[in-house]
Protein backbone atom coordinates (compact mmCIF):
# COMPACT_ATOMS: atom_id res chain seq x y z
CA UNK A 1 0.00 0.00 0.00
CA UNK A 2 1.36 3.01 -1.40
CA UNK A 3 1.55 6.44 1.05
CA UNK A 4 -1.71 8.23 0.24
CA UNK A 5 -0.32 11.50 1.08
CA UNK A 6 2.13 10.73 -1.24
CA UNK A 7 -0.43 10.52 -4.22
CA UNK A 8 -2.43 13.61 -2.40
CA UNK A 9 0.74 15.31 -3.56
CA UNK A 10 0.54 14.20 -7.11
CA UNK A 11 -2.81 14.34 -7.95
CA UNK A 12 -5.31 17.15 -7.42
CA UNK A 13 -8.50 15.22 -7.75
CA UNK A 14 -6.95 13.13 -4.33
CA UNK A 15 -9.57 15.01 -2.31
CA UNK A 16 -12.49 14.66 -4.43
CA UNK A 17 -11.83 10.32 -3.84
CA UNK A 18 -14.62 8.42 -1.70
CA UNK A 19 -12.32 6.38 1.02
CA UNK A 20 -12.74 3.01 -1.47
CA UNK A 21 -11.22 4.68 -4.64
CA UNK A 22 -8.82 6.28 -2.27
CA UNK A 23 -7.66 2.41 -1.28
CA UNK A 24 -8.14 0.66 -4.51
CA UNK A 25 -5.41 3.71 -6.32
CA UNK A 26 -3.39 3.39 -3.26
CA UNK A 27 -3.38 -0.40 -3.10
CA UNK A 28 -2.61 -0.63 -6.98
CA UNK A 29 0.54 1.94 -6.75
CA UNK A 30 3.64 0.37 -6.84
CA UNK A 31 6.77 3.05 -6.43
CA UNK A 32 9.72 2.11 -8.28
CA UNK A 33 13.16 3.89 -8.98
CA UNK A 34 14.67 4.26 -12.26
CA UNK A 35 18.69 4.20 -13.19
CA UNK A 36 19.58 6.80 -15.50
CA UNK A 37 18.85 5.66 -19.22
CA UNK A 38 16.60 3.02 -18.19
CA UNK A 39 13.58 2.05 -19.86
CA UNK A 40 9.95 3.33 -17.72
CA UNK A 41 7.89 2.45 -20.73
CA UNK A 42 8.11 1.22 -24.70
CA UNK A 43 9.40 -1.52 -26.41
CA UNK A 44 6.40 -3.89 -26.00
CA UNK A 45 5.00 -2.94 -22.84
CA UNK A 46 1.63 -1.99 -23.89
CA UNK A 47 0.24 0.01 -20.85
CA UNK A 48 2.56 0.66 -18.06
CA UNK A 49 0.36 2.71 -16.26
CA UNK A 50 -0.19 6.19 -15.04
CA UNK A 51 3.40 7.71 -14.35
CA UNK A 52 3.46 10.04 -11.83
CA UNK A 53 7.16 11.77 -11.33
CA UNK A 54 7.81 11.81 -7.51
CA UNK A 55 11.67 13.47 -8.32
CA UNK A 56 13.72 13.33 -11.72
CA UNK A 57 13.21 13.61 -14.91
CA UNK A 58 11.46 11.38 -17.65
CA UNK A 59 11.78 11.98 -21.47
CA UNK A 60 9.20 11.04 -23.57
CA UNK A 61 9.99 10.31 -27.06
CA UNK A 62 8.92 8.89 -30.29
CA UNK A 63 11.23 5.91 -31.84
CA UNK A 64 11.28 5.09 -35.52
CA UNK A 65 12.08 1.30 -36.90
CA UNK A 66 15.45 2.76 -38.35
CA UNK A 67 16.07 3.95 -34.38
CA UNK A 68 15.79 7.50 -35.05
CA UNK A 69 14.37 9.50 -32.47
CA UNK A 70 12.40 12.66 -31.21
CA UNK A 71 11.58 13.63 -27.79
CA UNK A 72 8.05 14.50 -27.28
CA UNK A 73 8.03 16.05 -23.75
CA UNK A 74 10.26 16.09 -20.73
CA UNK A 75 8.51 15.18 -16.90
CA UNK A 76 9.76 16.44 -14.12
CA UNK A 77 8.80 16.42 -10.26
CA UNK A 78 5.05 16.32 -10.00
CA UNK A 79 4.56 15.64 -13.47
CA UNK A 80 1.58 12.98 -15.02
CA UNK A 81 2.04 10.55 -17.95
CA UNK A 82 -1.34 9.01 -19.45
CA UNK A 83 0.30 7.98 -22.77
CA UNK A 84 1.97 5.32 -20.99
CA UNK A 85 -1.41 4.09 -20.39
CA UNK A 86 -2.97 4.44 -23.49
CA UNK A 87 -4.78 1.20 -23.79
CA UNK A 88 -7.44 2.52 -21.42
CA UNK A 89 -7.68 6.02 -23.59
CA UNK A 90 -10.13 5.64 -26.44
CA UNK A 91 -8.51 6.73 -30.29
CA UNK A 92 -5.29 7.27 -28.80
CA UNK A 93 -3.49 4.76 -31.32
CA UNK A 94 0.16 5.81 -31.00
CA UNK A 95 2.91 4.29 -28.76
CA UNK A 96 5.08 6.59 -27.12
CA UNK A 97 8.48 5.86 -25.32
CA UNK A 98 9.52 6.68 -22.23
CA UNK A 99 12.58 6.40 -20.60
CA UNK A 100 14.82 8.24 -17.11
CA UNK A 101 16.96 10.95 -18.04
CA UNK A 102 18.33 11.13 -14.21
CA UNK A 103 17.40 8.78 -10.95
CA UNK A 104 13.76 8.80 -11.01
CA UNK A 105 11.30 7.77 -8.57
CA UNK A 106 8.09 7.25 -10.27
CA UNK A 107 4.57 6.14 -8.72
CA UNK A 108 2.79 3.85 -11.10
CA UNK A 109 -1.06 3.54 -10.69
CA UNK A 110 -2.41 0.54 -12.46
CA UNK A 111 -4.11 1.38 -15.95
CA UNK A 112 -7.17 -0.66 -15.26
CA UNK A 113 -7.81 0.95 -11.70
CA UNK A 114 -7.23 4.13 -12.84
CA UNK A 115 -9.92 3.61 -15.68
CA UNK A 116 -12.51 2.18 -13.22
CA UNK A 117 -11.75 4.96 -11.09
CA UNK A 118 -12.41 7.39 -13.76
CA UNK A 119 -15.36 6.17 -15.32
CA UNK A 120 -16.84 6.71 -11.90
CA UNK A 121 -15.61 9.66 -10.45
CA UNK A 122 -15.68 12.71 -13.16
CA UNK A 123 -12.92 14.97 -11.71
CA UNK A 124 -10.20 11.51 -12.43
CA UNK A 125 -11.52 11.28 -15.66
CA UNK A 126 -11.16 15.41 -15.87
CA UNK A 127 -7.88 15.07 -14.83
CA UNK A 128 -6.64 12.36 -17.50
CA UNK A 129 -8.46 14.63 -20.39
CA UNK A 130 -6.45 17.89 -18.90
CA UNK A 131 -3.26 15.97 -18.75
CA UNK A 132 -3.72 14.47 -22.78
CA UNK A 133 -5.01 18.07 -23.93
CA UNK A 134 -1.36 19.63 -22.17
CA UNK A 135 0.47 16.68 -24.10
CA UNK A 136 -1.48 17.08 -27.28
CA UNK A 137 -0.05 21.17 -27.07
CA UNK A 138 3.28 20.13 -26.27
CA UNK A 139 3.58 18.13 -28.67
CA UNK A 140 2.14 20.50 -31.52
CA UNK A 141 4.86 22.82 -30.29
CA UNK A 142 7.61 19.96 -31.30
CA UNK A 143 5.77 19.79 -34.26
CA UNK A 144 6.01 23.76 -34.95
CA UNK A 145 9.36 23.63 -34.25
CA UNK A 146 10.55 20.48 -36.22
CA UNK A 147 8.58 22.17 -39.48
CA UNK A 148 9.18 26.32 -39.42
CA UNK A 149 12.21 26.94 -37.49
CA UNK A 150 15.54 26.73 -38.63
CA UNK A 151 17.92 24.20 -36.67
CA UNK A 152 20.31 27.40 -34.62
CA UNK A 153 16.58 28.08 -33.59
CA UNK A 154 15.87 25.33 -32.53
CA UNK A 155 19.13 24.32 -30.83
CA UNK A 156 19.35 27.49 -28.67
CA UNK A 157 15.81 26.91 -27.36
CA UNK A 158 17.13 23.36 -26.27
CA UNK A 159 20.22 24.94 -24.72
CA UNK A 160 18.51 27.51 -22.99
CA UNK A 161 16.00 24.77 -21.67
CA UNK A 162 18.69 22.06 -20.80
CA UNK A 163 20.08 25.10 -19.02
CA UNK A 164 17.34 25.85 -16.61
CA UNK A 165 16.20 22.33 -16.13
CA UNK A 166 19.53 20.99 -15.19
CA UNK A 167 20.51 24.14 -13.19
CA UNK A 168 23.57 24.69 -14.31
CA UNK A 169 25.34 26.88 -17.19
CA UNK A 170 27.19 23.74 -18.46
CA UNK A 171 25.35 21.13 -21.00
CA UNK A 172 27.02 17.87 -20.08
CA UNK A 173 25.84 16.17 -23.24
CA UNK A 174 27.15 14.57 -26.49
CA UNK A 175 26.29 16.19 -29.94
CA UNK A 176 24.71 12.73 -30.39
CA UNK A 177 22.41 12.88 -27.61
CA UNK A 178 20.92 16.51 -28.66
CA UNK A 179 20.27 15.32 -31.91
CA UNK A 180 18.05 12.45 -30.56
CA UNK A 181 16.28 14.67 -28.50
CA UNK A 182 16.24 17.74 -31.49
CA UNK A 183 15.07 14.66 -34.08
CA UNK A 184 18.17 15.19 -36.33
CA UNK A 185 21.66 14.55 -37.56
CA UNK A 186 24.79 14.30 -35.45
CA UNK A 187 26.69 16.49 -38.20
CA UNK A 188 23.53 18.69 -37.94
CA UNK A 189 24.03 19.52 -34.23
CA UNK A 190 28.06 19.57 -34.49
CA UNK A 191 27.76 21.62 -37.58
CA UNK A 192 25.25 24.38 -35.92
CA UNK A 193 27.14 24.52 -32.28
CA UNK A 194 30.58 25.30 -34.28
CA UNK A 195 28.34 28.58 -35.72
CA UNK A 196 26.66 29.53 -32.43
CA UNK A 197 30.15 28.91 -30.78
CA UNK A 198 31.83 31.08 -33.47
CA UNK A 199 29.27 33.60 -32.37
CA UNK A 200 30.66 33.81 -29.12
CA UNK A 201 27.41 32.16 -27.63
CA UNK A 202 28.90 29.10 -26.25
CA UNK A 203 31.81 27.31 -25.65
CA UNK A 204 31.98 23.59 -26.69
CA UNK A 205 34.50 21.39 -24.96
CA UNK A 206 34.80 18.21 -23.70
CA UNK A 207 33.27 18.96 -20.76
CA UNK A 208 30.37 20.21 -22.25
CA UNK A 209 28.68 22.77 -23.58
CA UNK A 210 29.23 26.48 -21.91
CA UNK A 211 26.60 29.02 -21.99
CA UNK A 212 28.73 32.14 -22.52
CA UNK A 213 26.29 34.68 -23.56
CA UNK A 214 22.88 33.88 -22.54
CA UNK A 215 21.59 37.24 -23.98
CA UNK A 216 22.74 36.28 -27.54
CA UNK A 217 21.30 32.48 -27.64
CA UNK A 218 17.73 34.13 -26.37
CA UNK A 219 17.89 36.18 -29.33
CA UNK A 220 18.53 33.40 -31.63
CA UNK A 221 15.18 32.08 -30.47
CA UNK A 222 13.42 35.02 -31.25
CA UNK B 1 -33.22 26.85 -34.97
CA UNK B 2 -31.66 23.87 -36.70
CA UNK B 3 -33.03 20.90 -37.61
CA UNK B 4 -32.74 18.71 -34.64
CA UNK B 5 -32.55 15.29 -37.23
CA UNK B 6 -29.57 16.63 -38.80
CA UNK B 7 -27.72 17.22 -35.11
CA UNK B 8 -28.69 14.03 -33.98
CA UNK B 9 -27.04 12.34 -37.21
CA UNK B 10 -23.57 14.34 -36.80
CA UNK B 11 -23.19 14.02 -33.23
CA UNK B 12 -23.93 10.28 -31.53
CA UNK B 13 -24.40 12.23 -28.04
CA UNK B 14 -27.75 13.15 -29.08
CA UNK B 15 -29.90 10.68 -27.69
CA UNK B 16 -28.53 11.25 -24.46
CA UNK B 17 -29.20 15.06 -24.09
CA UNK B 18 -32.53 16.06 -22.12
CA UNK B 19 -35.26 18.24 -24.20
CA UNK B 20 -33.88 21.63 -22.53
CA UNK B 21 -30.21 20.66 -23.83
CA UNK B 22 -31.58 19.90 -27.25
CA UNK B 23 -33.31 23.04 -27.83
CA UNK B 24 -30.34 25.30 -26.52
CA UNK B 25 -27.86 23.27 -28.40
CA UNK B 26 -30.22 23.33 -31.52
CA UNK B 27 -31.09 26.92 -31.19
CA UNK B 28 -27.34 28.03 -30.83
CA UNK B 29 -26.43 26.26 -33.96
CA UNK B 30 -25.79 27.83 -37.63
CA UNK B 31 -25.11 26.15 -40.71
CA UNK B 32 -23.01 28.02 -43.02
CA UNK B 33 -22.18 26.77 -46.73
CA UNK B 34 -17.94 27.52 -47.40
CA UNK B 35 -16.81 27.68 -50.73
CA UNK B 36 -13.43 26.13 -51.97
CA UNK B 37 -10.86 27.78 -50.16
CA UNK B 38 -12.41 29.83 -48.19
CA UNK B 39 -11.52 29.96 -44.29
CA UNK B 40 -13.52 28.54 -41.97
CA UNK B 41 -11.52 28.94 -38.92
CA UNK B 42 -8.20 30.62 -38.24
CA UNK B 43 -6.24 34.19 -38.75
CA UNK B 44 -8.11 35.43 -35.56
CA UNK B 45 -10.88 33.95 -35.14
CA UNK B 46 -10.02 32.50 -31.60
CA UNK B 47 -13.45 30.73 -31.12
CA UNK B 48 -15.46 29.60 -34.13
CA UNK B 49 -17.15 26.78 -32.15
CA UNK B 50 -17.55 23.26 -32.96
CA UNK B 51 -17.65 22.04 -36.29
CA UNK B 52 -19.86 19.17 -37.73
CA UNK B 53 -19.03 18.78 -41.68
CA UNK B 54 -22.83 17.95 -43.09
CA UNK B 55 -21.05 17.38 -46.43
CA UNK B 56 -18.50 18.91 -48.10
CA UNK B 57 -15.01 18.33 -47.20
CA UNK B 58 -12.57 20.53 -44.60
CA UNK B 59 -8.31 21.02 -44.78
CA UNK B 60 -7.10 21.71 -40.81
CA UNK B 61 -3.07 22.71 -41.46
CA UNK B 62 -0.56 24.63 -39.34
CA UNK B 63 0.71 28.29 -41.06
CA UNK B 64 4.17 29.60 -39.75
CA UNK B 65 4.58 33.29 -39.43
CA UNK B 66 6.33 32.97 -43.49
CA UNK B 67 3.39 31.49 -44.60
CA UNK B 68 4.64 27.57 -44.63
CA UNK B 69 1.42 25.10 -44.23
CA UNK B 70 1.14 21.44 -43.26
CA UNK B 71 -1.86 19.60 -43.35
CA UNK B 72 -2.69 17.99 -39.82
CA UNK B 73 -6.56 16.32 -40.91
CA UNK B 74 -9.19 16.11 -43.50
CA UNK B 75 -12.65 16.21 -41.85
CA UNK B 76 -15.02 14.58 -44.48
CA UNK B 77 -19.49 14.15 -44.41
CA UNK B 78 -20.16 13.65 -40.21
CA UNK B 79 -16.59 14.24 -39.19
CA UNK B 80 -16.30 17.15 -36.13
CA UNK B 81 -13.48 19.63 -35.05
CA UNK B 82 -13.45 20.46 -32.04
CA UNK B 83 -9.87 22.37 -31.85
CA UNK B 84 -11.82 25.45 -34.12
CA UNK B 85 -13.34 25.87 -30.00
CA UNK B 86 -10.02 25.44 -28.23
CA UNK B 87 -11.09 28.53 -26.16
CA UNK B 88 -13.52 25.95 -24.21
CA UNK B 89 -10.39 23.02 -24.13
CA UNK B 90 -8.55 23.70 -20.97
CA UNK B 91 -4.77 23.53 -21.81
CA UNK B 92 -5.31 23.52 -25.37
CA UNK B 93 -2.89 26.24 -26.06
CA UNK B 94 -1.89 25.89 -30.13
CA UNK B 95 -4.44 27.12 -32.86
CA UNK B 96 -5.12 25.89 -36.32
CA UNK B 97 -6.43 26.90 -39.25
CA UNK B 98 -9.28 24.98 -41.00
CA UNK B 99 -10.49 26.10 -44.49
CA UNK B 100 -13.15 24.61 -47.42
CA UNK B 101 -11.56 22.29 -49.84
CA UNK B 102 -14.81 21.91 -52.18
CA UNK B 103 -18.27 23.38 -51.34
CA UNK B 104 -18.92 22.65 -47.70
CA UNK B 105 -21.88 22.73 -45.83
CA UNK B 106 -21.09 22.74 -41.89
CA UNK B 107 -22.84 22.81 -38.83
CA UNK B 108 -21.58 25.16 -36.39
CA UNK B 109 -22.24 24.69 -32.68
CA UNK B 110 -21.44 27.92 -30.42
CA UNK B 111 -18.34 26.96 -28.21
CA UNK B 112 -19.58 28.74 -25.35
CA UNK B 113 -23.13 26.21 -25.46
CA UNK B 114 -21.29 23.51 -26.35
CA UNK B 115 -19.32 23.94 -23.58
CA UNK B 116 -22.09 24.28 -21.02
CA UNK B 117 -23.76 21.34 -22.13
CA UNK B 118 -20.74 19.27 -21.62
CA UNK B 119 -20.32 20.63 -18.22
CA UNK B 120 -23.75 19.50 -17.21
CA UNK B 121 -24.21 16.24 -19.47
CA UNK B 122 -20.84 14.02 -19.21
CA UNK B 123 -21.85 12.10 -22.82
CA UNK B 124 -21.53 15.49 -24.29
CA UNK B 125 -18.02 16.19 -22.63
CA UNK B 126 -16.67 12.46 -23.51
CA UNK B 127 -17.52 13.08 -26.98
CA UNK B 128 -15.05 15.94 -26.97
CA UNK B 129 -12.34 13.97 -25.64
CA UNK B 130 -12.92 11.25 -27.81
CA UNK B 131 -12.57 13.50 -30.48
CA UNK B 132 -9.27 15.53 -29.18
CA UNK B 133 -7.26 11.65 -28.42
CA UNK B 134 -8.16 11.13 -32.37
CA UNK B 135 -7.26 13.78 -33.30
CA UNK B 136 -3.99 13.93 -31.45
CA UNK B 137 -3.33 10.47 -32.60
CA UNK B 138 -3.95 11.65 -36.44
CA UNK B 139 -1.35 14.56 -35.76
CA UNK B 140 1.29 12.02 -34.27
CA UNK B 141 0.80 10.38 -37.53
CA UNK B 142 1.67 13.30 -39.42
CA UNK B 143 5.09 13.97 -36.92
CA UNK B 144 5.59 10.40 -37.58
CA UNK B 145 5.73 10.62 -41.53
CA UNK B 146 8.01 14.08 -41.55
CA UNK B 147 10.33 13.08 -38.90
CA UNK B 148 11.24 9.23 -40.03
CA UNK B 149 9.62 8.82 -43.48
CA UNK B 150 11.24 9.95 -46.71
CA UNK B 151 9.58 11.73 -49.25
CA UNK B 152 8.94 9.11 -52.04
CA UNK B 153 6.95 7.37 -49.04
CA UNK B 154 5.36 10.26 -48.00
CA UNK B 155 3.83 11.49 -51.33
CA UNK B 156 3.15 7.87 -52.46
CA UNK B 157 0.53 7.29 -49.16
CA UNK B 158 -0.52 11.14 -50.12
CA UNK B 159 -1.38 10.25 -53.33
CA UNK B 160 -2.98 7.18 -52.52
CA UNK B 161 -5.36 9.12 -49.66
CA UNK B 162 -5.93 12.05 -52.52
CA UNK B 163 -7.29 9.27 -54.70
CA UNK B 164 -9.50 7.77 -52.65
CA UNK B 165 -10.89 10.98 -51.08
CA UNK B 166 -11.50 12.20 -54.53
CA UNK B 167 -12.71 9.20 -55.58
CA UNK B 168 -10.50 9.20 -58.69
CA UNK B 169 -7.34 7.85 -60.33
CA UNK B 170 -6.62 11.55 -61.25
CA UNK B 171 -5.51 14.12 -59.03
CA UNK B 172 -6.05 17.82 -59.50
CA UNK B 173 -3.55 19.53 -58.15
CA UNK B 174 -0.78 21.83 -58.16
CA UNK B 175 2.69 20.88 -57.05
CA UNK B 176 2.32 23.95 -54.97
CA UNK B 177 -0.50 22.46 -53.03
CA UNK B 178 1.03 19.30 -52.99
CA UNK B 179 3.73 20.86 -51.05
CA UNK B 180 1.47 22.83 -48.84
CA UNK B 181 0.02 19.81 -47.88
CA UNK B 182 3.02 18.06 -46.90
CA UNK B 183 4.89 20.88 -45.13
CA UNK B 184 7.68 20.96 -48.39
CA UNK B 185 8.71 23.10 -51.12
CA UNK B 186 7.21 22.82 -54.49
CA UNK B 187 11.03 21.70 -56.24
CA UNK B 188 10.77 18.52 -53.47
CA UNK B 189 7.14 17.12 -54.14
CA UNK B 190 8.05 18.39 -58.21
CA UNK B 191 11.42 16.41 -58.14
CA UNK B 192 9.92 12.78 -56.31
CA UNK B 193 6.46 13.04 -59.18
CA UNK B 194 9.15 12.70 -61.60
CA UNK B 195 10.69 9.85 -59.99
CA UNK B 196 7.27 8.16 -59.20
CA UNK B 197 6.50 9.23 -63.05
CA UNK B 198 9.84 7.69 -63.89
CA UNK B 199 9.20 4.29 -62.18
CA UNK B 200 5.84 4.22 -64.11
CA UNK B 201 3.28 4.73 -61.14
CA UNK B 202 2.05 7.74 -62.14
CA UNK B 203 1.78 9.94 -64.99
CA UNK B 204 2.22 13.89 -64.72
CA UNK B 205 0.47 16.23 -67.10
CA UNK B 206 -1.32 19.68 -66.93
CA UNK B 207 -4.26 17.66 -66.43
CA UNK B 208 -3.26 16.32 -63.08
CA UNK B 209 -1.59 13.04 -61.82
CA UNK B 210 -2.84 10.09 -62.84
CA UNK B 211 -1.99 6.97 -60.64
CA UNK B 212 -1.23 4.07 -63.15
CA UNK B 213 0.19 1.70 -61.08
CA UNK B 214 -1.56 1.42 -57.55
CA UNK B 215 0.19 -1.60 -56.66
CA UNK B 216 3.20 0.14 -57.11
CA UNK B 217 2.57 2.80 -55.26
CA UNK B 218 1.62 0.99 -52.27
CA UNK B 219 4.86 -0.88 -52.24
CA UNK B 220 6.45 2.29 -52.05
CA UNK B 221 4.84 3.22 -48.82
CA UNK B 222 5.42 -0.11 -47.47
Amino acid sequence: MVDKNLLSELYPFWKELTPPQEAEIAANTVIRTFKPGEVVHGGGQECTGVLGVIRGRLRTFMLSDEGKEITLFRLVDGDTCMLSASCMIRNISFDVHVSAEIKTEVAIINAAVYDKVAKRNPHVESFMNEIISMRFSEVMWVVEQVLFMKMDKRLSIFLLEQSALDQSDTIVMTHEQIASHLGTAREVVSRVLKYLSNEGHIAVSRKGIKILNRNGLLKMTG
